[in-house]
């Protein structure tokens, strides 16, 4: 059986206030053009579907378009989930009208966790989807107390041992932070006052595991893997090698996963050097459409050098100038405050106030305090 | 062939800062068990289905769980269109999956009108679905120059007749203001400098005309019918008798309606007369959990008349006196001030500043200006 495995498509994201609406309808073109060559049994999208629980409706329209694209017009299954940045309520609309259909969406955490049967010449296999939920949700959706992210999904990945059929096939579809799994800037943390992360052990038993959340491609052990984000969301990904991961298993649960990449129609990348230097290059780089990040070795003063770097490239993002991050560290430490979560930006912030350290009391009581905020965000989503 | 007719249920609306969501689950959960007993030939939601265009998530919700027991549990089709309050994005998502199901949605105006072909003893009947939209949109979609709200919906007529076959019975689903129709408080105007209205005759053809805008139920001429809201959503709605309406097409095209009362779980009520009055005549009222609003004709000092009131009746949603309004008429005035459109206000605000009235060119501005306006945060929506 073969599934083509995507995830964090991130719709509606903006990147240094530009929309990228273009660039991942761009690339979706050549996914639903993928499954239609490659015609998976299934596609298995892990959530983080859009960029925020409230879309702007151009995202809407393009998600609506691609998935009726693979599912009716293709007829390839969808199974869908939730991730943290997506509404589960929204996201699930008319779910149990679409399944009938071939789109699984789950949204919403349930009693059970919503299951989606395929065959292939060796048998059955069992998809079974489990949608982002705050610990909270998945405790009053269970019915059992769940302190942790790693104990919700536990909690829920044994209520489907309980009644799994043995020497079924089982895949589980995810949007979890696996222990081990490098992290990218553009993630945002699962959870406030604790990692959020589960260990891969949790998910013991399954032959599959189609993981959203982290934006670079990875497996994590043999069977538990990401397939990344549809494209680079932050310059911390430059680097990454975006795909999506064509899956097959065979009779004996055996897992191959080949990455399979998608051509962006602008690349992100970071070009280093003097700004002269730069611009001569760029006369002759076919890709000047790129969306760019400079960061620039002059010393001397320069005139104006985002505008002439935008003439030659004209989707240039920002630059920095590493004579002044050398000075002052100014934007290296802008950087790295962008990666702290908001807990350990108020620590530093009281610290710098009150001349102390938050005491273990006060830390837990902005610990649930902003869990609490986050709670109210994403009930009022 | 039968139909049930219901429209404007502005799904997550407030009134007087109440969330009214669980009167809407209330009166829906009997619109199902009607939808179950009745076993209509489809249902017809003429538009304003949510309040808003993004609508609160335990909206959606609601909505989900509503059409999936019409459609799915009690395989009854269903077309929706999108009203001036609904996002045509938004609702429109899924609607090629869904319509495979039954749930023929209709949000964006496209270049054709979609249509449902329904089959009865006596042959075919086609239903039209015309969500709301500008007349931008329309022009944008059917590429022509319309001025109007008329125009624009006499255009996409035009285009319906065009294709229909003779003698096939034509039913048109449509959100608009048909002139003579009587208006309340609760509905949004549809244009801003101009009327928005369009004249009955634009149906001419049609056997029978689903509508929704005005909150009243009510038949201009014999086929041009308006079911009226779900609930009552303003004062000015608090005498109507809110209901769904049956629809019957015989096999000449003639047309029966039928009003089916929903009960509300709490009524709207205006009582009038003096606070004592009223407290003495709650203590026998078996319903004193209806929304009230008391006109309070006492012409001596009250102490704390609201929480006195709110003893007794405790969802009393707010209250006047009359020898307030009649003195100062400022109540009164507030009302007022509630009826008119943000062009009025602007205008009386100017002569109030400039003690001038608003010159031909200075009103052509204005209504320039808001109808970009209301065009821009519809497109944002």
């Amino acid at each position: 059986m073969r599934f083509l495995h995507t995830a964090d498509w991130h719709l509606g994201r903006l990147f240094h206030a530009r929309s990228l609406l273009e660039d991942q309808a761009h690339v979706l073109d050549q996914f639903v053009a993928l499954v239609r060559d490659v015609r998976p049994d299934a596609v298995l999208i892990a959530g983080d579907v859009y960029d925020r629980a409230v879309p702007p409706p151009e995202a809407v329209a393009l998600l609506d378009d691609v998935l009726a694209r693979i599912v009716v017009d293709a007829g390839v299954p969808v199974v869908m989930i939730a991730g943290n940045h997506d509404s589960a309520h929204r996201l699930g609309f008319g779910a149990r009208l679409m399944a009938a259909q071939g789109l699984h969406v789950a949204g919403r955490t349930g009693p059970q966790a919503s299951c989606v049967t395929l065959h292939d010449a060796h048998g059955e296999v069992r998809i079974y989807a489990l949608p982002y939920a705050e610990p909270a949700a998945v405790r009053d959706a269970l019915g059992l107390d769940l302190p942790s992210h790693e104990a919700a999904l536990q909690a829920q990945l044994a209520a489907i041992r309980a009644t799994h059929p043995p020497g079924v096939r089982a895949v589980a579809v995810a949007h979890a932070f696996v222990v081990g799994g490098a992290v990218s800037e553009s993630e945002r943390p699962l959870s406030v006052g604790g990692s959020g992360a589960v260990a891969a052990e949790v998910f013991a038993g399954f032959d599959f595991v189609a993981l959203g959340h982290l934006h670079r491609p990875q497996t994590i052990g043999e069977r538990v893997h990401y397939s990344g984000s549809l494209l680079k969301y932050s310059l911390s990904e430059a680097e990454h090698m975006k795909s999506v991961s064509l899956v097959e298993i065979d009779g004996a649960g055996q897992v191959t996963i080949e990455p399979i990449a998608l051509q962006p129609l602008r690349n992100l990348r970071v070009l280093q050097g003097e700004l002269a230097t730069l611009l001569a290059q760029g006369m002759d780089d076919a890709r000047r459409d790129d969306y760019i990040y400079a960061v620039l070795s002059d010393t001397g003063a320069l005139l104006d050098p985002m505008a002439r770097l935008r003439q030659v490239y004209p989707n240039a993002l920002a630059m920095e100038r590493t004579v002044l991050a050398r000075s002052g560290q100014a934007s290296a430490a802008g950087r790295q405050l962008r990666e702290l979560d908001t807990g350990t930006l108020f620590a530093n912030f009281f610290r710098e106030v009150a001349d102390a350290d938050l005491d273990g009391d006060q830390r837990r009581t902005l610990d649930d305090l902003l869990a609490d905020m986050a709670a109210a965000e994403r009930e009022s989503a």
